[in-house]
């Protein structure tokens, strides 16, 4: 049983923290691309799980995430035919996910829980992605981990114990907090603590593919990060 | 000639942004420590470059702050005959320096700065070490950058440009602010800008170490953050 608070709170970012999906679509909107811009963002995201894979496996040596989503843009803008961008306009485009919005009750919940716990980002994102982020959508983190940091992708346990180890704290006394079960599950393989956030909306408006079953390895079952920020007291 | 500004600020910490003697001896009086306490912070800090040196020597394998801290901890009670602390004791004592003071400027001078540039650490001290003292003095950086991640200690030229390559910046787009001449030397190095705050008390009243003549390969020489800030125009 887990029942004593944890100590520091893992963010995945990704989904539970910003919206991609909503800030992608938006930004092929802005820039008026010739395709549909959720079926964009949806591409675009789709081929971040099999680029990981390939650096976790040893196909690719370490890869940062900027660098695999240049490569999926790359991919994808030749799949829909898109040929009207410069080499300029690809970087900026692929920086947007340096500029993604935080969801509605986000930096509230943040600031609440950070009152009372240490809160750190465990996101594959690389540090400057992510610093970026904090700075352009004032997300309060105390330390910014990532899988750069360990050289390991989530869900690699090295990510997990990771957080525990710079902090010198017992696997338990950290607890990940991901719109994610295939995430949740991996942590609490490695002993941490476990909240899961609702993200309805995560893959856009046509695409409701997040699970919302109550699960035994889930600690706390959260609306969003307000919901969490009260069952935790704060 | 470096004459644009730089996108990124990069500080040295201990020393430059906390003032870690003050910090200590005045742990040492608190805890009423049968020892001169400007004596006993002057040996623990002493024993810092040695220790590295080993580390960066690969005469000890890669070796945290925090346990180096703790190996120094434990000659230089030996060396003052200081047997009273327990090993709780001990422990505790070795965190000071993850809650070291701030200098009067620090926090006013790093949030006028973190207006126009993006401000992170580049110090040896561990994350988590940083993270802890980040929190306890409401330094608001933007990322936390440590030899850790690099896995290289300050001088060594992986560092400087370690914290360039986070951003995809050039060398000279990232200034290093340091009250210390061999780290900005070393930061010049690899074609950073730099930036010297004077810190003449950072050895406490009765050692004044600091060399504050101008220097070819500072860029800004400042008496404390609030007038870097003012030379920057922030």
């Amino acid at each position: 049983m887990k029942t004593t608070k944890p100590k520091v709170l893992a963010f995945d970012v990704f989904g539970t923290v910003v919206d991609w999906h909503g800030s992608i679509a938006a930004e092929a909107k802005r820039l008026d691309l010739p395709v549909d811009p959720d079926a964009f963002a949806t591409a675009w995201r789709d081929g971040y799980r099999p680029a990981m894979a390939r650096v976790r496996s040893g196909d690719l040596p370490w890869t940062k995430i900027d660098d695999l989503h240049r490569l999926i843009l790359d991919q994808i803008l030749n799949t829909f035919q898109i040929t009207s961008l410069s080499e300029i306009e690809k970087q900026n485009l692929n920086r947007i996910w340096h500029r993604l919005s935080p969801w509605q009750d986000t930096v509230e919940g943040l600031n609440k829980l950070k009152r009372q716990f240490t809160i750190v980002t465990l996101s594959n994102g690389n540090l400057g992605l992510l610093a970026n982020m904090a700075k352009n959508a004032s997300l309060p983190w105390d330390l910014i981990l990532s899988a750069e940091v360990f050289r390991h992708y989530k869900p690699d346990p090295e990510t997990y114990l990771g957080v525990a180890s710079t902090f010198d704290l017992l696997p338990e006394e950290v607890m990940l907090v991901a719109a994610h079960k295939d995430d949740l599950m991996a942590a609490d393989r490695c002993g941490l603590q476990t909240a899961f956030i609702e993200r309805s909306l995560e893959f856009g408006p046509h695409f409701k593919r997040q699970d919302l079953h109550i699960e035994q390895f889930i600690n706390y079952h959260a609306k969003d990060l307000n919901d969490l920020a009260a069952q935790l007291d704060c």
